[in-house]
């Protein structure tokens, strides 16, 4: 039987925030490339270890997300790491697409600093309206 | 003449949260681990491009706090990138020491989650008692 996935001793171990939230970076297990850094709530997390797949909570749309939902572009779940402090966790995933950025790209973290300024500067794999099509 | 590192279009570009603060996430640039996740304000991330090393603001002791200040487990700064929604970088480092947690450890994601908890999942490099002295 399964165990409810709320109920656990891990989660309790976990330092949530005043806001019941936690930082989740997302790293590919395979390019070693991060990709993404989003926030889990306890259900977040509960859900992302019962399911195998990344399961955030969304700060702007005060919901939880299951990532990939519209893109397709699942983050699935190799390994979890907690830090020394217990307030941030570390995601091994798999990257559906080869693409995490809504706006097509490998990694969110598409800006680098140069020149005194932010300089885009990773191709653009697809193009967003293949990928959301009209559902965004 | 150096401009005031504050005075800067490129912190202007940057979604502070409401508490002023982003989310940093370190990773080795050699090795590609994540070394640690820590918070930054708008004076913490201008230092660490002023002063080529990472500077992060801590919540616990509500200061500027030079990474390595203590251990000397300094993170000087290869590059520095935003993410897409602009609330978070990520710094590629070169880790001194090789050593990013105040336990002695690589990286401060050492907890894996395996059989439904948490596991220390890396050695001891250096013992902290040596890293701190009596300075802690």
């Amino acid at each position: 039987m399964l165990r409810a996935p709320a109920d656990t001793k891990w989660l309790d171990e976990i330092a949530w925030g005043g806001d019941g939230l936690i930082a989740a970076t997302a790293q590919d297990a395979k390019s070693g490339r991060v990709l993404t850094l989003a926030w889990m709530n306890r259900e977040a997390l509960a859900l992302t270890v019962a399911e195998g797949r990344a399961v955030y909570w969304s700060r702007s749309r005060s919901r939880l997300w299951r990532k990939g939902e519209q893109s397709g572009h699942v983050q699935w779940i190799e390994e979890i790491r907690l830090d020394c402090d217990r307030d941030a966790v570390l995601l091994s995933v798999r990257q559906d697409g080869g693409i995490a950025c809504h706006t097509g790209r490998e990694s969110c973290f598409h800006f680098r600093l140069e020149a005194g300024g932010w300089q885009a500067a990773d191709p653009v794999l697809k193009d967003p309206a293949d990928i959301y099509g009209d559902r965004r």
